[in-house]
C-alpha cells in the first residue's frame, strides 16, 4: 500500500487522454487519434473522478478513487474502494451482462476502473425529476437484485465458493463503515455530520429518535446487515446509481459491495423510488413510482424463485436447498426466505429516506419541488412515512399492503 | 504450504521427546531433565495424534495434525486444522482463561500446538458413562459459550475486528465442510458414510428422511450455519470436546472453529448431553442429565445478558445495540435475540443426536447398557426424540417445555 501510494498520481482530463492512450486494447474502442479525442469530467457522485474519452469508434469511463471524498477533501479515504468496484463486476457480470458495465480494465496502482462509456444514458434519479420513464426499468432492476444476488448466494454455490468471495469483500471496511455510520447509526443520534435546513422537520427528528420501536428496529438492521450475509450487494443501489435510455438499463458505481441481507439492495432502491414518489409534481409521477416499486417487486421475486426452481432441478439433491419442490414444507420455508427479504427491504428502505433528508449525503429529488415550503412539506410527509416503514412493520404483510398505506398516506 | 509440507513430519513419542526439550520454555515447564520425562500417546479422537509429556515439574500436552483422518488414512486433510486451533484459543483464552486451555506453543510448520496437560482431568464423556457427575459442569459450559461467543460477536466489538476475524476463520473450510456433510446433510440422504448396525432403527431413519418438515428444518439450518456468522463457535462441543475433574471445567479441541450461530455450540452440548441420557443406566443419571440441561441453558442465558447490560452501559451508545434497557422495545428484541438462539439449539441438537446415531461417527455412550435389545431401543428413542426436535419446535417454546417433554418423552 505505502509502494502504491507513492506512485499514485490523481489524473486530469489531460492525464486521462495519455493513459489512456497507453493501453492499445481501450485506445482501439475509442478509434482514431488521440488527438480526435474528447475528454470530459462528470464526477457527479461524493467520491471519485469520472471521466468519459470519447472517439469516433466509441468511448469509455475512466473512474479513479481520490485519496479522499470528492466533496470534502479532509476526509481521507483508503484508494482501495475501486478494487471493491472492479471485483463486484468481476464477479456479478456474468450473471447480468445486460444490466451492468463490462470491466474493461483495472489498475491495482492508480485505482483506476475503466468500462464501457454509457453516453446517451441518463442517471435514473435525474430522468425521474424530468418526467415520466419507462416503468419497466423497474422489472429491470428487479432482475438485476435477484440474478447478481442468487447467483451469489449459498442458494447457488458450494459454500466454499460463497466463503472465499466474503473473505474478498469483508475487506470493504472504509466502504461498510459510511453505510454503517450513515445510513445506520448517524441519523438516528445528534451528529455533527445530520443537517437539514427546514425548521418544521425537527419536531419529526425528535419524535423519530424518541421511538423505542425505531431505535430498536435500526439496531436489529444495523446488526442484520453486518451478520446476514446472504449474497453479494450492491450495496449502494439509489437512483443514481442506475443509468437508462428508454429500453436499456445499466447498474453502476459497485464499490459499497459485501456480503449482506439481500433485502438491503432491495431497499435502497424502493427508499429511493418512495423519495421521487414524495417528490413527485404530479399525480401522474406518484403513480408511476408506485407502479414501479410494484414492478420491481414482482419481478425480483419471480426471476428469484425460477432462478432457484432451475438451480434445483439441476443439481444434485443433497446439495440443494429446499429441493423437494413439491411438498407443502419446502414452499413454506422457500416463502419465509422471500418474506424475510421483503421485511427486511420495508425496513432498509425506511432508513434510506431518513438518511436521504436529514443525513450527511441528501438527494437532489426534493429540488424539483417548485418552493420551500412544499419541499419542507414533501420531505416531512416522507419522514413520516419512513418511521412507519421502521416501527409499523405489522402493517405490511405483503407488497399490495405496503403500496396501499403508501398510496393512501401519500395522497 | 508446499515448503511446509516438505519439512513437516509425523512425530512418535520419540519424536515428541526431542521436540519438547527443543524449546526451553516448555522444557522448563516439565523440570528435570529429558530422560525423566514420561510421553505417552493419548489419541482417542478421529483426526489428531495427542501425546502428553510430564516431568518432575509439570506436564503438557502436545497435538498434531495428520494429512490424513486418524482412523481413515484414505481420507487426506490439509494439515492447516492445527493452526484454527491455535487461533481459537488465540481469541477466546482472554475471555474464558478458567475455562479452556492457555496455548503455550503453536508451531506453523509442524503444526503442533503445545498446551498445558489436563493430567487430573476425565473426559466429560467418559465421566458421564460411568456415574454422577457434578451438574455444575454445564454451568460452566454455559459461562463458557456465553462468554467466548460473546466477545467474538458484533455486540461487543466495532464490526472491523469482527470482519477481521471472521476473515480468518472463513479459510477453515476443510473442518467446515465436515460439519455441513457428516452432521447436516449426510444423515438425510443415502450416503456411503452413514452406517448403524441395529435393523430396528431402518424403519425411523426412513421416517426421518420421508418427512418434508425434518428435510425443510435441515436445510434451514445447513443455510443457518453457513449465514448468520453471530460469534466464533467451537464448532465441536460434544462431551468429548470436554476434560472435567470435579471442580474444574476445560474445553479442548477448538480446531473446527468458525463464525457461526450461537445455537451451534449450545446445541451440540445438549445434544450430548441427550444422548448421555438417553444411553443412562438408571433413573437418577437420567435425571441428572436433565438438570445438567436446565443448568447449562439458565446460565448461558444469565452469562451472556450480563456481559450484554455491561457492554452497554460501558460504552458509547450509537455503538451499542439496543441500548436502552429501560425500554419494552430493546427488552423485546434482547429476548428475541435469545429466542433464536434457543432455537437454533433445540434444532442441531436434534441434527447432532441424528448423526451420532446413523452417520459417519457414533458416539460410545449406548456401550455403557447392557445388552444389544437395550441398546437399539434406547437409539430408536433417541431418534424419534430428535426427529421432534426438527419438526415440532412449535412444542418448544422455552427450556422448561423442552425437558418436559425430554421427560415423558424418556420416561
Ligand atoms: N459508464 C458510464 N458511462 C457514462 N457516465 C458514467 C458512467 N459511470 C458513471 N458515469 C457518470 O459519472 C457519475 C459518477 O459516477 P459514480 O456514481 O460511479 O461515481 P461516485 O463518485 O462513485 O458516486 P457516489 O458518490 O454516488 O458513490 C455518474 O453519476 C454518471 O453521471
Ligand atoms: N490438554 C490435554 N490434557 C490431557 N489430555 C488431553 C488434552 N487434550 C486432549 N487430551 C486427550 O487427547 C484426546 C484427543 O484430543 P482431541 O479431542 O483434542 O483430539 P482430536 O483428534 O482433535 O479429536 P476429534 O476427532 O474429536 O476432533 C482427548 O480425548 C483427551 O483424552
Amino acid at each position: 500500500m505505502t509502494t502504491q501510494n507513492t506512485l499514485y498520481r490523481t489524473l486530469d482530463a489531460q492525464g486521462v487522454r495519455t493513459y489512456v492512450a497507453s493501453l492499445p486494447a481501450i485506445a482501439a474502442r475509442l478509434g482514431g487519434s488521440v488527438e480526435n479525442w474528447t475528454v470530459r469530467e462528470v464526477s457527479d457522485g461524493n467520491l471519485n473522478m469520472v471521466f468519459l474519452a470519447e472517439g469516433p469508434l466509441g468511448g469509455v469511463c475512466v473512474k479513479q478513487a481520490l485519496p479522499h471524498v470528492r466533496v470534502d477533501p479532509s476526509w481521507k479515504m483508503p484508494l482501495d474502494r475501486t478494487f471493491f468496484e472492479a471485483a463486484y463486476l468481476r464477479e456479478v457480470f456474468p450473471h447480468v451482462p445486460d444490466l451492468t458495465t463490462e470491466r474493461l480494465h483495472f489498475d491495482p496502482v492508480q485505482f483506476i476502473l475503466i468500462v464501457k462509456s454509457l453516453s446517451s444514458h441518463t442517471v435514473l434519479r435525474n430522468a425521474l425529476m424530468l418526467g415520466p420513464v419507462n416503468p419497466q426499468i423497474a422489472t429491470r432492476i428487479g432482475q438485476f437484485v435477484a440474478r447478481s444476488t442468487f447467483a451469489t448466494s449459498l442458494l447457488a454455490a458450494p459454500f466454499e465458493s460463497v466463503m472465499d468471495r466474503r473473505i474478498c469483500f469483508a475487506r470493504n471496511q472504509t466502504l461498510t463503515r459510511i453505510t454503517v455510520d450513515l445510513v445506520l447509526t448517524d441519523p438516528y443520534h445528534d451528529h455533527p455530520r445530520n443537517h437539514w435546513a427546514e425548521p418544521e422537520l425537527t419536531p419529526v427528528v425528535q419524535a423519530i429518535r424518541a421511538d423505542a420501536g425505531v431505535l430498536a428496529r435500526i439496531d436489529t438492521l444495523r446488526l442484520r446487515f453486518l451478520s446476514c450475509p446472504q449474497a453479494l450487494l450492491h450495496g449502494d443501489l439509489h437512483t443514481g446509481s442506475i443509468m437508462t435510455t428508454n429500453d436499456d438499463t445499466r447498474v453502476i458505481d459497485g464499490e459499497f459491495a459485501t456480503y449482506g441481507p439481500i433485502g438491503f439492495d432491495a431497499g435502497l432502491f424502493v427508499g429511493n423510488l418512495i423519495l421521487s414518489l414524495f417528490s413527485a409534481r404530479d399525480a401522474a409521477a406518484q403513480s408511476q413510482q408506485i407502479h414501479m416499486i410494484k414492478l420491481f417487486w414482482a419481478s425480483f421475486t419471480e426471476q428469484f424463485l425460477a432462478l432457484w426452481a432451475t438451480e434445483n432441478a439441476s443439481k444434485d439433491q443433497a446439495a440443494r436447498y429446499y429441493p423437494a419442490t413439491q411438498t407443502i414444507e419446502s414452499e413454506k420455508e422457500k416463502n419465509i426466505f422471500i418474506e424475510n427479504i421483503f421485511q427486511d427491504m420495508i425496513g432498509y428502505s425506511g432508513a434510506e429516506i431518513i438518511r436521504r433528508i436529514i443525513g450527511y449525503a441528501h438527494v437532489s429529488d426534493f429540488s424539483a419541488l417548485p418552493d420551500t415550503p412544499t419541499q419542507a412539506a414533501r420531505k416531512k410527509a416522507a419522514l413520516l412515512f419512513a418511521k412507519d416503514c421502521l416501527d409499523q412493520t405489522h402493517l405490511f404483510r405483503n407488497c399490495d399492503d405496503f403500496l396501499s398505506h403508501l398510496t393512501h398516506y401519500h395522497g
